[in-house]
């Protein structure tokens, strides 16, 4: 099944749960321990996996600590235990030509992912090698919420017609030009409904994946309103869920928080 | 030292080769064999390494062949036979906060890099947690010769005075606003030279990295004149060094290859 189809029949759910393994705040025993990163992650998904459409390992937690092996063993876990639910390896690629081709090896051979977020800056041919692997996921990064996203994204461009902000004209040519086999989906930060409307407006097909909701209601709310209904919509929450408690409870209090953000999100 | 006083300090050269390498076009026996990636670069480096300013290793061509602890020893191997030679780790990462604290770890601490290629799409704040390692490089994307560099590096920006093109605008913003600590790079295409030099004209004092030069003199000359003398020209070669033989003789190849280059560049 492809990256999209698997999104829709896991419509009971818009939570994807990212796994975001930071050693010094694992809980009990295995804090400071990076040989229990698996452990960790594995007891999130095994307590969370019925309430979720996704889960998105963060690359960079895992290669920071050289525990790429216990990455691969969580997503054959995934796998394993939750065969209907994507993997999304979070790594914001960005890279051309046989570079990338090692990056698409790396994320869908070697990491099993069923998806994989890029960093559009190198254009439409950083993104096309992705795309050679049938029913794969490339999520493309539009518009993020951190200050430094408006130093790009936010820019109007001169020479386009109606002078669209970059991320603007970024999600109508992946709608348009750049989704040649139903792969693409944005990334949209979850901190201006606004511009989740307008993304979705502009790419009415396209999953959207959300970052930065919490546990709290109120955003939640907003950011389904804007998604619409028309496509997908993928919202992360990392550490309000893996951190809910830092004692043996973990999981149960990951899953408290899992059930509150999934319901929050309907 | 600093990575730029490591550059400034080795004027013979403008030459950094960078290490690609594909189990597939290993010299010889090691053809296919991913667990001769390090005895290859190793070799590559034992060659020609009084001949260059730096080495830039390309991480997805490890992380494709699950080679990271070959990558780990090709690092050190790099430190022990030259240790006045900068590692320019290529991973074009792009991410915010402790994602981004993460990968500087993966490249600072864990494979000892000098510096790091960084795609900025995200901004400055996706730029900040490398300067909080002192001396190490950070090296970002400007503007890159492939087709889709065009897609966003080339538009024009309709609410900065004088309407420069993105890749004028982070050209100059790296330059007077970004580089306070003396770590910032640029990365600049070769194919057009103009382009160089107008990077070079708003960004005078921040080193360049060319990617793309092969052992041709033409194309050489006119980057090494477009580039200036006001600060370091990196000028990467990858594939023209590692794969001028597959025989037994390509150490002496890549040397000799890397020699022409490093001529073409003074």
């Amino acid at each position: 099944m492809t990256f999209t189809a698997q999104l829709q029949a896991l419509s009971h759910s818009r939570l994807c749960v990212g796994l975001d393994p930071e050693p010094a705040r694992l809980p009990g025993a295995w804090a400071g321990d990076a040989a229990k990163i698996f452990d960790f992650c594995a007891a999130i998904v095994d307590a969370t996996h019925d309430l979720v459409c996704a889960f998105k390992p963060q690359i960079a937690y895992f290669a920071a600590h050289r525990a790429e092996d216990q990455l691969e063993r969580l997503i054959d876990h995934i796998h394993a235990v939750a065969p209907g639910v994507p993997v999304i390896l979070d790594a914001k690629r960005g890279d051309i030509g046989s570079t990338a081709e090692q990056y698409a090896r790396e994320a869908f051979e070697r990491y099993r992912a069923d998806a994989v977020t890029l960093s559009p800056f190198m254009g439409f041919d950083s993104v096309e090698p992705y795309l050679a692997y049938e029913g794969k996921g490339a999520i493309l990064l539009c518009r993020t919420s951190n200050k430094g996203g408006d130093d790009w994204q936010m820019q109007r461009l001169a020479d386009v017609p109606g002078q669209p902000r970059l991320f603007e004209h970024l999600a109508r040519l992946a709608e348009t030009q750049w989704n040649r086999n139903g792969q693409l989906g944005l990334v949209v930060g979850a901190t201006y409904p606004g511009e989740i409307a307008r993304v979705r407006e502009l790419a009415p097909t396209l999953p959207l994946l959300v970052p930065g909701v919490g546990a709290q209601g109120g955003d939640a709310a907003a950011v389904v309103q804007a998604a619409g209904r028309t496509a997908p919509l993928v919202v992360n929450s990392s550490r309000a869920v893996l951190y809910a408690s830092s004692g043996a409870d973990f999981a149960a209090r990951a899953r408290a928080v899992a059930e509150a953000t999934r319901a929050s999100l309907i």
